[in-house]
């Protein structure tokens, strides 16, 4: 028996997308290609809208972060310059994504708990001039933080700039509609919400904007435009792809969809945050993020001020239970994580809330 | 039932490097963190070297191609020249990505049925000041023509130039010895000769050289020196990985361990690919390769001059009796082209040959 991962992703998926991960198919055979088609027109779906309605999505080998800089790397110009709204950790990764790739860009940093200040952002815009783009992370990992992308996105309209959303840990489980609000880059991957294994990520895309591109890539593997011309002309992968992990992914797509889409899925991932955030807070917790701001992908507890209290003590004597939490990654305090998505339903959450108070009992900590 | 591949990886795997598959695993927890050790361990031992010896092996998560990608535009510094030897689509691709990322490059172009002329190499090397690396391709994967990477290593040795060998559709079913051979970056895949499932590429590195390249890199996620310091440092991926993925191709290693290792199964390929061979010579193909030239991971055959003769329909009619081939990527010659590599024995190469009969007779072709 596998341990449960309360991890951000990679995490548990059901037994029946591994399943179908048992087999060898051709990457330029017929049947995949015919996979390839039902991925891509799913994962337009996610997003509500479909190709008729001016949106590609293109899949991109490699983790999310391959994803994020496929997009940076392929859409912004040379003389373009992106505005990185920043309030954790992979905000501060697309910022050295454009370091890399010498993009012009303007970073504007939050604090890891608190939202964007839209005032300022605002302002930023119209004291820089140039601004072409702007990104920001929809749910930040480090903390769990939903933005308020609406907000952004018509920050976005009224100052003509394409908006690059990092929807990576959200997407899948969060109910959003392209028709209603102007996304022209969403990037995400195969083992967040959907509930598929690691392996790509996959972009879905404005085709107007995206039509402009060509010719702007700086890399070969993660040239976008190319990407999604190869997919279009031949129905195929330019290079090799990961068969087993895009056939589970379509299976995990279906499953999906079973469930009731994104808007079920939230509802269930929000009830699994609802018993940790409650319990733990009994236990003595004391939560990161305030109240209002809590999300429900991801928690963030700040480490008890207890002397018995030792977090890889704490980690791994849940781990040796069969409970797989997480790290932090708070550039300030000291934090660790428990996750709430992935195949974990209610009796999951209070199995894991149990073994917490059997470790608190060995550890002799009474908060 | 799946069908048969006989293509150039992805191929066929046993069904128990498939089954590993059907887990999930925390990719910061410390079993997957074992597993990453013991497969770095083994690439280094397929080339017969450990890292006391000073190589490094470095996994590099998306197709092979991103593995080249990560190895030239990590290594190969501005000032730095590459000479790069080509006679087939993968050299032709190296020197595409030389133009992506502006590194400076000579290409020597050869015909694609002919080995690369070593005096015009040197000769090369002698007229053009400045030429720090040399690549080459092992086996073309457009004819399966294997390169004499034993000259070209010596003449990297004579002349001081770091060696870059693209060995990604032989490696692990050849016996070499890096001790023997100076080979500064070798790259191949997971889904070749080791027989795994597709997802990642993999790099062995003289470590010596390697040290040098720090900050050179111009992408983030394909920065060579940034991943071997992250699996080094604690033992991790810096980004999320291709979890089954790596826990199938331990388990493939292991298999390919108890063939007998690389040496064993270039045996039972060479067996395949004689069974091919001779059998379709005798049905009155022409290969595309001289004799002596011929490989045993992918033969080419010349698409034959009968009026019945149309490839699709060839090439749908062994599809629809279980049977994948390959189609041709040559630039001059209409050819197709049948893998050896895989889980493919005797019995599967003579099966290939009957469907390729019953369809010639149900073409009305006789050569």
């Amino acid at each position: 028996m596998d341990k449960k991962l309360f991890t951000p992703g990679p995490l548990n998926t059901s037994s029946t997308v591994k399943e179908v991960m048992q087999r060898d198919l051709g990457s330029r055979d017929t049947e995949f290609i015919g996979i390839i088609k039902k991925v891509r027109e799913r994962i337009l779906s996610l997003g509500n809208v479909t190709k008729e309605d001016g949106y590609e999505s293109i899949i991109i080998q490699g983790s999310g972060t391959y994803g994020v800089e496929s997009v940076f790397s392929s859409v912004i110009g040379d003389d373009d310059i992106v505005l990185n709204i920043i309030n954790g950790a992979y905000g501060r990764r697309i910022s050295k994504i454009c370091d890399v790739h010498n993009i012009n860009h303007i970073d504007l940093t939050f604090e890891e708990n608190e939202y964007p200040d839209i005032e300022l952002i605002k302002q930023t815009i119209n004291e820089n001039e140039g601004i072409t783009h702007l990104s920001i992370v929809h749910c930040e990992t480090t903390t769990g933080i939903i933005n308020p992308i609406e907000s952004i996105s018509d920050i976005c309209k009224e100052n003509n700039l394409i908006f690059i959303l990092d929807s990576m840990s959200i997407f899948g489980a969060i109910d959003i509609n392209l028709k209603d609000i102007k996304i022209d880059y969403l990037i995400s991957s195969s083992n967040k919400c959907v509930e598929g294994v690691p392996g790509f990520s996959f972009v879905i895309a404005n085709k107007n904007d995206l039509m402009k591109t060509k010719g702007i890539a700086r890399t070969l593997a993660l040239d976008l435009h190319a990407q999604w011309e190869g997919l279009e002309k031949e129905g195929q992968f330019r290079f090799t792809p990961p068969i087993q992990v895009i056939v589970a992914f379509k299976k995990a797509l279906e499953e999906l969809a079973k469930e009731g889409g994104p808007a079920a899925r939230a509802i269930r991932y929000k009830e699994n945050a609802q018993i940790i955030l409650s319990n733990m807070k009994e236990l003595g917790f004391e939560s990161y993020l305030s109240e209002e701001k809590e999300s429900y992908i991801i928690n963030t507890f700040v480490y008890p001020q207890h002397p018995n209290f030792n977090f890889t003590e704490f980690y791994n004597k849940l781990n040796e239970k069969g409970f797989v939490i997480y790290p932090g990654k708070l550039t300030q305090k000291d934090c660790f994580r428990i996750g709430n998505i992935g195949k974990l339903y209610r009796k999951d959450m209070f199995q894991l809330i149990e073994a917490i108070k059997d470790v608190m009992n060995e550890m002799n900590i009474i908060l």
